[in-house]
């Protein structure tokens, strides 16, 4: 809790500083704190019920088209990681190992669960019959180059989500990878209002043993790009690696077709970056673990009346999640600021006067409009004012993107484009040696995606002047 | 899948080796898995299911007291748990390590997270105001001393949750740690059908750094105790090492009150060798991740209709947790041994014949009673049956549970009790020393708990002669 009202404000504005607003953001508004353990975060129980927010909505989808959770051992053999070349080379700076034991083999903390996983699924597979396999798990991982914490962004411990399929026919896999990319857009457009760009990473930027990488992308008010979610087309290098096989309805041995896919913990720092302005975190009603709050203002005189006339409206709010504050320790205008503070949509007040006219102030967190309204029309108010509010910020959130979004045919309005914090939308090769010197030319700037709409590239890349294969989108990102 | 009814079936039974029928169950059933990974296993999605049911039945029960979810780091530093001496001691056996980094603190994988969380703590909490505070994770954690797995009930990860809450007065702490042990039991009583006894740990077998330990304790038939969950008074060595303070109402800092408690994944161990019998698993119906399975009786000429039929059943059991079985590549009688592996508690078959008669056949997995039942009247009787099993399956556990406590007052009827695996309730002194001498001439035999609704003791201790305090259970355990 926040002692008093200098210690609880953010001292930096969003537009100044957005790094360091970012961080006082997270931590004032109780997300999330440092912890004395280099690299690591807390997420405190503000942040982590915004993250089980994000689990109900993606796990309640993915169950209904046939996912199932299970639980893998964060153990992994170093062996393990050594029998996909591609997948051990990218994965090895940032492994942490377990002090080894007398003739046990040294075991890495994973930082992805490939490996650990198929090796299961080479035992569990033996036929058609046990195709499609899709198993999702809720887990903790590890990447241990992380030095300097960035709360959600980037820590060495973070929680998250991997689902690991398996198809019978490449087609079926296909079609499936998109079909989760797409439940991510869902999660962060639908409960976040956070817009996204869907695309296909380019071969610079796929995952270590991916025949193809999908991601999601959103834009961030400072001119970055944020990966929000990634989904991807395995190689068979990975079923040829686990001796994963199975006999198909023509009788013979096969090796499957497979997809990766993943979110994580950083979904919440994308939202509060976007979202956020210079009073402190905006929620989203969909992903506020308090929808409304009732703040009664209290006098002596009148106090019975207004707490329980508060009650009351709480009472009648059972369909939103409503939390009444009704400490005695703090004023109310300490509570407007807190409440802001930690970004609760709606804020309804109640005073004696209000009372009389049987009536309430509802503040809306995203425009600070107030409005007042009758205590039997209030319920419905509240309501179709988060409805509002939902859509309203994910619209907003959109037309800003896309005004970030920059179509370039040239170098020059690329560079332009790119110094000027904007997404610039360019023809490309999409070759990796040219994407590589692209980097060094463009110190920070990476191609995001190659949009899944995206039209036929006109004229050559703009990089190497060979072939553009498509239009890629290119930005500095986190 | 299991190839063939061979390899399907259970090769040994209950009452001849018990542990061999666990381990096969555990694998046969899929709920688990071995892992190449010395001492871990895989939780499979159907073992992963019940643990979800847990935890939902949990969560929401904790949430609704105050609790708080949140997430801390895995990674300990060495000198936090030196700071509590006794609970570095009692834990330090048992403790994996991160290889060290240049200059970096020796980290630990945590092994339960106290001293993680109390230095988080020692910074939020300031005040009165900000008590009570109630966070509980679920999280993974390590005991690297297991080597060979039993399933669920022993490995060198495991998933739990564990809860720690500070308060202002010990009254209120006192109050709270015995609430959590209630929600505890009507986790293991009311959903997996598991009577447990409540009482409080000795002195002997008290976790590292309470005061006091308040346990649920189970008995398996194979005549072991098997300890289930756990909630502890701490003592307030905690908040000296992590310099836990608050200012009370009365302007003066004091040191406040803390428990903790925790109930793990072996919680679906002690549901499956409670009810497990020789032809697999038995799942009380609101554990159980599928409740009802239609079975249809499907010949080349019917085989339209009897499906249209099973998809209508289904259709109409929608407030169960039903699975239509309408796999055309194995028998029904497959199907049967399938299910009946997997514990599902209702069977509905139907075939051509039923069909006609407008009726289905109804199995309950528990007796293996079958009835016919209009189509008609289905739903409200599979509703019904489902009831009847929970309410029987604790009714019937319990039974047996009383047949197995013996109160001995003599140290012969002791042994005899003790030797033909029963709990025996002795009048005890409840001293260290004492239960020490005890373990060395009963091997295996250990005090399990002073039941919270025990009697004065009669006599003097059963062991030593002296004073007794309490009638005390023990018994060989897990």
């Amino acid at each position: 809790m926040p002692r008093d009202a200098d210690e609880k404000g953010l001292t930096v504005k969003k537009t100044e500083d957005m790094p360091e607003w970012y961080s006082q953001l997270c931590i004032k508004a109780e997300l999330a704190d440092y912890s004395p353990v280099r690299g690591c975060m807390v997420i405190r129980p503000h942040g982590y019920a915004i993250w089980e927010r994000i689990q109900q909505f993606f796990d309640t989808r993915i169950k209904a088209l046939g996912v199932q959770n299970a639980y893998f051992p964060m153990f992994i053999p170093e062996s393990f990681f050594k029998r996909e070349a591609e997948h051990a080379e990218g994965f090895a700076p940032e492994v942490a190992w377990v002090e080894r034991h007398a003739d046990e083999e040294r075991l890495a903390l994973r930082p992805t669960s490939e490996t650990i996983m198929y090796d299961s699924y080479s035992r569990w597979i033996r036929s058609w019959r046990d195709l499609p396999l899709r198993i999702n798990q809720w887990n903790n991982v590890v990447r241990w180059e992380v030095k300097d914490v960035k709360p959600f962004l980037r820590s060495r411990e973070f929680l998250w989500q991997e689902g690991h399929c398996v198809y019978e026919t490449e087609e079926q896999r296909n079609k499936e990878t998109l079909l989760y990319l797409d439940e991510y857009r869902r999660v962060f457009e639908e409960l976040l209002a956070v817009p996204v760009i869907k695309g296909e990473k380019t071969m610079a930027e796929r995952f270590a043993g991916a025949d193809r990488s999908y991601t999601i992308e959103a834009f961030m008010p400072d001119g970055k790009a944020l990966q929000c979610g990634t989904s991807h087309d395995l190689s068979q290098g990975f079923a040829r690696a686990f001796d994963i096989r199975f006999l198909g309805r023509d009788e013979k041995k096969h090796a499957p077709w497979q997809n990766s896919w993943g979110i994580s913990t950083r979904a919440i720092g994308a939202m509060v970056m976007l979202h956020g302005d210079d009073k402190g975190l905006v929620l989203p009603p969909l992903a506020a673990p308090v929808q409304v709050v009732i703040v009664p203002i209290l006098f002596e005189d009148t106090k019975a009346e207004v707490l329980r006339g508060s009650a009351a409206l709480r009472d009648a709010f059972r369909d939103v999640r409503v939390r009444l504050d009704d400490r005695d320790e703090y004023s109310p205008g300490w509570k407007y600021h807190d409440w802001e503070l930690k970004g609760v949509p709606l804020r309804v007040e109640l005073g004696p006067r209000d009372l009389e006219k049987k009536s309430c102030v509802i503040a809306r967190r995203d425009t600070g409009k107030k409005e007042s309204v009758t205590l039997a029309d209030a319920p419905k108010r509240v309501a179709s004012l988060l409805a509002e509010m939902q859509r309203d910020m994910l619209a907003a959130a959109r037309a800003r993107m896309e005004k970030s979004m920059l179509p370039v045919s040239e170098e020059k309005a690329f560079q332009a484009a790119v110094a000027a914090g904007k997404m610039a939308l360019a023809p490309f090769c999409g070759k990796k040696t040219c994407e590589e010197a692209l980097r060094e030319r463009f110190a920070g700037v990476t191609s995001r995606c190659i949009p899944l709409d995206g039209k036929a590239p006109k004229g050559k890349c703009l990089f190497c002047g060979e072939k553009a294969l498509h239009e890629t989108y290119f930005s500095r990102a986190y």
